[in-house]
């Protein structure tokens, strides 16, 4: 097992239940978290937790939308905490609609959140580890990017375009000792029990497995959906 | 062999010499011609070729980056023409570059030219054929979408975006009549043969290949790549 | 449009009604055709209307179980036209089930028919493809290969196999001038409508597509699905 | 975490590096073995070492090419150890070839083993787990069912036909509380360094991660590649 003691961890999406779970497994683990989101509360939340059990933790309020800021987030993570290790991307929200009748706002919404975003925090967090030949980046995503799905709209097209953006990440940087995953789960949910009595599958099943991926050896890389 | 002869097309990346060389060859099958794209002297000389054998033909010199917009040129075809038969998306440029160095303007032009604009003319053109339980919708995009190639950068990702756009038209509207149609060619030039006599994919290879997907049957409807 | 007269070309899968349709478009062009299936009936009843309009053809009826066959086929084609050109795998037909009650005998069958067979086949004619630089590979499966359908067993097994057996052809030999396709089309049948009076998916529709696809010019390859 | 102990356990191709590293790491945590391959001393080197640390293990040493052997082996494991929870079908050897000279003995030998074994072990497991409304199928193939790679030949075929199987497996059995797991891994070796002191991919790295899968909770299910 790779130890994951010391390291620094940036991790968008952050307002979401995921991203807080996600970011206090890593805090467990001795990982220096910058939480980035849009609802400073919810950023807070997440943050008193990881203080709760000793975690040392930032966050960042603020839409991701220029070069400017994501650069200002790596930079400042790494003066908090002295470098950076591992980028962590999270799907903030699912919108859509049927085609015909799509809302162009949610359209823009989606792909901003969804897909530009990423784009502009890995184009910051990338100069730097390919500088020091070594970082990983993960995102985690969704099904959506697994099929096409009636209604899914841009989720489904930012979903399938985050899949494309890991791959051209992967296959720029697997030479400067830059590991990607990508995880594609089905929708988690807070109840660990549907209706129906049947287990759901809940943030703590992705984070468990997002963990399990980071503490591979370093050569190791992995994709996939986890599926209920 | 289904007649093409007064039916209305609006084309999209009009500004191409491949958006040329369809609308000249759908021209010369009777079909009215709408040709949008953004530079004015450029759909002028494609339409003075349509209108020198014949052709019916409009222009639309803009960007086209509202529903607005979109919507008002899917009302003039319709009066120019009487009604809307064909959408043509044609991918207007490539440019990408490296993830870790892709300029930030160059993703929001190709996100903006090759993915927002053909989702704004769908979304214009759907309900008109949905009500009229009739019409077609072509995307002719790149080989980009069928791999994942370095230095591609937004431009793989729009072009694998576009693919799940059609997708979920099509998954949406077949019960509604409307047929689509995804072409993926590799690169196409003007000079029929390389530098070492090789002969070339020429835009007339593929409007040609267009042209027999738009005259089959209105049941049948085609996918795939043309590649050389 | 490249004309294929004089051609010479050999068909597997020679007692469907697919191969009957494809053998006589193919003939009406002047192409020389070796017609090779099990049911020695139904190859003379397409081979006789082959003669009708003048066309030349010889039929083999055997499986195609052995690479000493598929040798003997080729060579019989070569010494009775002077050449081969073509070779077109069709699939001879279904048959499948649920896996967890799946015959093991209809696994066999089917596996050897829609596999084996076209391996076997083209097994024998690369070596005269590549030493003359120069021939052309269509396989004209299934839907069944672009997706996972319950029930379809080892039918959905094969077609995907026959995917990837293609592909390997078209990687390693197209600098050898050898150039492939793959349809994957829908069921089809001979009646030109269903029960409800809705145009059908028919042999000759798919015997013009594969016709097209082999007049394009000698540099051009395509791949795809043909749906209703 | 899902125990796995007191719980039963077939694996094929049983005679690799592969099987025994997962054998051994399955018997760690109380899981009965019945380890099936062509090599019976390589069987009992692997049923030796469970046998060292207290695990319960029987081997059988034959071709799975009928439905009675497999039937017959299942029956095997519930008469010893009263139950049949996991299937776990291992991909015994890579041969293949390029396509125009492939032996077709290697061809018939590599699609035996690798996909028309599985599917028969597969078949006679089904109906059990069917019954028992519980069960898990686990497929360790191989990185050469996720892209085309020249040379590969029957492998390849066999690889992806394994995808489409675990797919269709996955699909018809779902209902019946039966998960599946499709694994491929890149070449693993037993050196945990290769020539130029690069850490490789090892049997264990693969045992590692299957055995984190097999003891997710039930509703949960992972696909995807491992590769270094």
């Amino acid at each position: 097992m790779n130890s994951l003691s010391g390291k620094t961890a940036i991790l968008t999406g952050g307002s979401t239940e995921l991203a807080g779970a996600v970011a206090f497994a890593l805090a467990g683990e001795g990982v220096n978290i910058c939480l980035c989101g849009r609802q400073a509360d919810l950023l807070d939340m997440s943050a008193n937790k990881i203080k709760e059990i000793g975690g040392r933790v930032i966050t960042q309020a603020s839409e991701l939308d220029t070069l400017e800021k994501t650069e200002a987030i790596v930079g400042q993570a790494r003066s908090a905490f002295g470098g950076l290790d591992i980028l962590i991307l999270i799907s903030p929200f699912w919108s859509g609609g049927m085609i015909h009748s799509h809302h162009v706002k949610t359209w823009d919404l989606v792909m901003n959140a969804n897909l530009r975003e990423p784009f502009l925090m890995a184009r910051a967090a990338l100069p730097v580890m390919r500088e020091q030949k070594r970082g990983e980046i993960m995102a985690i995503g969704s099904d959506s990017a697994l099929g096409v799905y009636p209604q899914d709209g841009a989720f489904a097209i930012a979903m399938h375009g985050l899949t494309t953006l890991m791959e051209l990440i992967q296959a720029e940087n697997s030479e400067f000792g830059i590991r990607t995953h990508l995880l594609s789960p089905g929708v988690a949910v807070s109840a660990p029990f549907n209706a129906e009595g049947k287990p759901n599958l809940t943030p703590d099943h992705i984070s468990d497995w997002a963990l399990w991926l980071l503490t591979r050896p370093d050569h190791l890389r992995g994709n996939g959906p986890i599926l209920i």
